[in-house]
């Protein structure tokens, strides 16, 4: 953050503005002689915090979440986009949305799914050739490198069709969208391992691997769980499926997921609910859902060597559902992979401590949070501590063994998240707040005085789900920043009809023992939001341009097709017509096409541009294109020219005083 | 906005708490007693301020704009959202996105464009069967009573394919979408009539109207310009294509159009740029369209009295395209409909002061603004003051007879906007700033100093297009506050790739002849906003849930497949499979679907709920199917179950602390 101007001789203005307004109040006050020192040009504020009924906290947040013009937010915010399908950039502390990717939802301005390029990356999640226009993001994961965030790569998942898409952080744009062929709907993701190698994707509604029919009254033979381990590789920037794998797991609904780090890495931890397998069916008298997966008073945490997995998928241990590899239950209990852990009630959280040290699980109808110890369940499986087994035969850790404590909070903890002060904090869906407890054990250092314990809650408007803290997700969060992330908000925001927003309360953490301060709401108006990330804004470094003129996207590589000044030209072969054009500042070449009924284009287009924000859009009617070519990128689109007309193809962003004039005509000719 | 504890003891915490933090700079201070008081709960402001490094006007700024939590944003801003194809309803002061209207562009998030009636509506927008999955939206327009905003309803156009929707303003839905049969792309639109009978529609790149195909060598016979009138029935929510009509124009380049209100009611105002019917051609050697559509120094400010124009079109005089009323130009010439008024140069606004006596119009290749006087120019027309005809036939009313005065503001005007002191803003791309500048004449007492003249200018960050003032497009604007529709950031905020955001700047325009002052930067990350309106937020009256429960949203009347509480079934006949469902917190009902591949699904559904924010969704994997139903809203949704399979359907809006466990299977057998 900059610091513009001299302190002292700000709070010299400030305090005379501040004495002029109140002398009235405060009696008689000698200011040393600064008593005709004014506030240059910035208005009376004292008057508009008068004026507008402003509390000495709602000034506070003010001064602490304004970003001034030209200044840049700290830090920035990588959340779910919910079922909008993409994913949503927001800066802190001034909570705006700087960018919605298009992710999964074809998205125009991007002009994300109306090239053939990104048309083809959106059909790479197609479902057996079915194209689906949306998903239900949920969980964001921004890619570690030893467990910290290293600004490359931004992966998510879509809850309703199992499909996980990865995003480049140099361009803020998906290169690739995968469908998981074993389920129609997952949860557990995403999370990735601490140096990336696999990014997490769990389960969720049971059902028979590889999307077949069968029976719920078949449900524990043929329904089943899973959790997939995508493998990611950096050098070509794309998930390996033939590298990749899945665990097969009971039909128990596995539901969040988080990988080990520092002395857990290796490992992974999934919790689970409706380990009851209720079936449903509140039309024929059955319980509902609601009710019948929330009889048991313990669901099973998963517990999971991912390296050992791998090893045995490497050796052949695997089977294949739809040429996919899948680690049979029975392998895993057989070569110690796969454990359950007890833990309370229809649980939805767990979250790894920073370093690695504990597991903190929310049964969402418990009122503590339990807090499991990596080494304590290490030491239980060296020493085969079990209570038994479940019946799929996987050995179930003994809870004493496990557990390191827990600690009442409140009605419905959910999530949670750390800062660097060894306190977590968790949020409580049914009391809406969060609360800050301390961490002890390996943390009992920094809150010596009272370690796992309910420090303060902070209430939140309304109903909180996840909340994200400040780098909360590496080895070393930053504390500073802390997000609710509430489904409701009622009354929060002027009404704008029966669907209301999202709020994103942004909360102080910051300060050594301070009390957690309110400091913003931050409507969402598209989508519901389920996660998100917070990294430092300067730990990234996206392009402000592309690289050279010529440059395709999704390659990240100069375009075959690429069209530079004076190569612009049309050919034609038969029914082919294929159009080579440049855009520039303020016009296309070429400006006229003159084509026939039934001819099959193929359009290629360079914005040959490098100055920063220099985008051209090229809109194409009736043939639902448009296109957003960002400075020096190349793309193509085909189309079959059906029906005859003039077409008026223009610019679609706004690039100049001449922008109007940039166009062309498409004369498609009656055919013969 | 209310005010929340007493002025007096607030400005007396505020500043002890600035005595102790500056005393050391002010020497001794008296405080009369206070200082033992502190800020509650505030932390301290003026220590953030210092770190932070904030100026006098940046502290201003952000207690002038920060909302706090509970509190409402005093106006409500509709934006178009440009090429996203939506809209965007923003608060003011705050500047935070409360909203992204699914309009022209399919928006899971709101189920929009996938139930059954909503794909109607979309439908209404296919292009001769061709469905259009985006839109350029531009310019909104709220619905006026009086030529005032009566906060009913909202109107918008597609650039790229002369289409307008009707937003209703109770639930913020839209429920039309009207394809314009004569031409392919639009810009003049959407603007009303002082009392909405009409919505205007001005046309931009010449074309045989029909969507015919011409060769461009019969550009000045074949092609043509347009601005159709829709006609607006207040009662039934909809435009009446059957009662609308189009008036035939040169085709000349029609850009911005706006309505006559108070003394020039009954008369609109367009301009135009081409008059040169350049035809581009680059690639030809010819000039680009930016040279030879910019070769004259005056265009044609198009001036059509609609009243009669309808009278005329109801006495049959028109003709018909593709069965759409049009009003040939010789009709109009003969019958005093169409005038021309010379107008310099490369036009691209034309806004009416707010009694309706001036029309200023911004040459964007000329630095002044142009200010003409309805007044002066019926008086022309009276008189016939024409300085000859166009190559039409169209009269042109001379210059100077029909011109009140020419105010040199700077480069690249492009936009105004008014006030409620007198003023006038006009946007200045070229040097990114906005002037204000005093209104002479009716409005000379407000200013009488310096009428007609430039008062101020503002820079802003970068390339101004349309700028907005509260209730600016009304009979009486608000004034405090203006927003630059900037169509560049570059630097403005952190970077998020090569696609850079928008940027919206709120302006301070309050005060008695104070300094225009900088208040708020808002990225726009979705789409490229071309104009936007402000309105009052407390005139509008939105709806917090439906009427009544079994509400069908779209015909704003009750659902006649309404499911209630225990109507809960699934009807069979044949492969004909109808479901009626109830959703409510936290469950389905039915639970358990079971049917056979090839089955011709109706799926029914109903919010039974009827408390604010209780929404639900449902999504239905593989079949691209996410419903968003607001309490008490109705639906239903159509397809083939097509494929055998597991399909757990769920609710994708966090309800409850049992969320997760609102879902059902629906099971789908092999067929036989």
């Amino acid at each position: 953050m900059a610091i513009r101007g001299s302190e002292s001789r700000y709070a010299w203005t400030v305090v005379v503005v501040v004495l002029l307004a109140v002398a009235a109040a405060v009696g008689a006050c000698r200011t040393g002689g600064g008593s005709s020192t004014t506030v240059a040009a910035g208005g009376d504020a004292n008057a508009v915090i008068s004026e507008r009924g402003l509390t000495p906290a709602d000034v506070f947040a003010a001064v602490k979440t304004y970003v001034p013009t030209g200044q840049h937010d700290e830090y920035l915010i990588f959340s779910s986009g919910g079922h909008s399908g993409q994913m949503l950039v927001i800066g802190v502390p001034s909570m705006r949305l700087l960018k919605v990717i298009g992710v999964f939802t074809p998205e125009p301005w991007q002009g994300w799914g109306f090239s053939n390029e990104t048309r083809d990356v959106l059909a790479g999640g197609d479902v057996e050739g079915r194209s689906i226009t949306w998903a239900d993001t949920h969980h964001p994961a921004l890619s570690e490198t030893d467990g910290e965030y290293d600004r490359q790569w931004a992966f998510i998942h879509d809850k309703a069709h199992a499909r996980v898409p990865v995003v480049d952080l140099r361009d803020f744009e998906p290169k690739q969208i995968l469908k998981n062929p074993l389920a129609l709907s997952d949860h557990g993701g995403t999370m990735v391992t601490p140096n990336t190698e696999y990014i997490i994707e769990g389960g969720q509604y049971a059902a028979p691997l590889g999307w077949r029919y069968s029976s719920m009254e078949d449900y524990e033979a043929d329904y089943r769980g899973m959790v997939t381990m995508w493998s990611f590789d950096r050098a070509t920037g794309r998930i390996d499926p033939e590298k990749s794998f899945a665990l097969e797991l009971p039909p128990y609904w596995q539901d969040l997921c988080d990988a080990g780090k520092g002395v857990s890495e290796g490992w992974i931890y999934c919790n689970s609910f409706n380990t009851e397998m209720a079936l449903g069916g509140i039309e024929m008298g059955n319980p509902p859902f609601e009710a019948g997966a929330s009889q048991r008073d313990m669901d099973y945490l998963h517990v999971i060597d991912w390296r050992k997995a791998a090893e045995l998928i490497a050796a052949g241990r695997g089977t294949e559902v739809k040429g996919f590899d899948v680690l049979p239950i029975e392998v895993a209990v057989e070569e110690d992979v796969l454990f359950f852990i007890p833990e309370p009630k229809s649980p939805h959280g767990v979250d790894v401590s920073p370093g690695g040290e504990y597991m903190v699980v929310s049964g969402k109808l418990d009122p503590h949070v339990t807090v499991y110890s990596h080494e304590k369940i290490t030491a239980a499986i060296a020493e085969r501590k079990f209570s038994g087994t479940d019946g799929y035969g996987i050995p179930i850790i003994d809870f004493d063994a496990a557990v390191e404590t827990q600690i009442e909070l409140g009605l419905g903890p959910l999530h949670t998240q750390f800062d660097d002060q060894g306190y977590a904090y968790t949020s409580l869906f049914l009391d809406t707040a969060v609360a800050r407890w301390t961490l002890g054990g390996d943390y009992e250092s920094l809150n010596p005085d009272a370690p796992w314990s309910l420090v303060q809650k902070i209430g939140v408007h309304y109903n909180v789900g996840h909340i994200l803290a400040a780098e909360g997700d590496t080895t070393s969060p930053d504390g500073d920043y802390l997000v609710a992330l509430n489904k409701w908000a009622v009354d929060r925001f002027t009404g704008v009809g029966p669907l209301h927003p999202q709020n994103f309360q942004l909360i102080d953490i910051a300060g050594d023992g301070e009390a957690m301060q309110l400091l913003y709401d931050m409507p969402i108006g598209i989508g519901e939001p389920h996660y998100a990330q917070m990294i430092k804004a300067d730990k990234l470094s996206p392009w402000d341009v592309y690289p050279e003129v010529g440059w395709d996207p999704i390659a990240q590589a100069l375009d075959e097709n690429k069209v530079l000044a004076g190569e612009e030209r049309i050919e034609r072969d038969g029914k082919k017509v294929e159009i080579f054009m440049t855009a520039v500042r303020s016009h296309f070449t070429p400006e006229r096409i003159e084509i026939q009924e039934g001819d099959q284009v193929t359009w290629h287009v360079t914005n040959i541009e490098s100055a920063k924000d220099a985008t051209h859009g090229l809109a194409i009617p009736a043939y639902n294109i448009n296109l957003s070519l960002e400075p020096g990128e190349s793309t193509t689109v085909e189309f079959t020219a059906e029906r005859d007309g003039v077409y008026s193809y223009y610019c679609s962003e706004f690039c100049s005083a001449l922008h109007l004039e940039m166009l062309g005509y498409m004369l498609v000719k009656p055919g013969p």
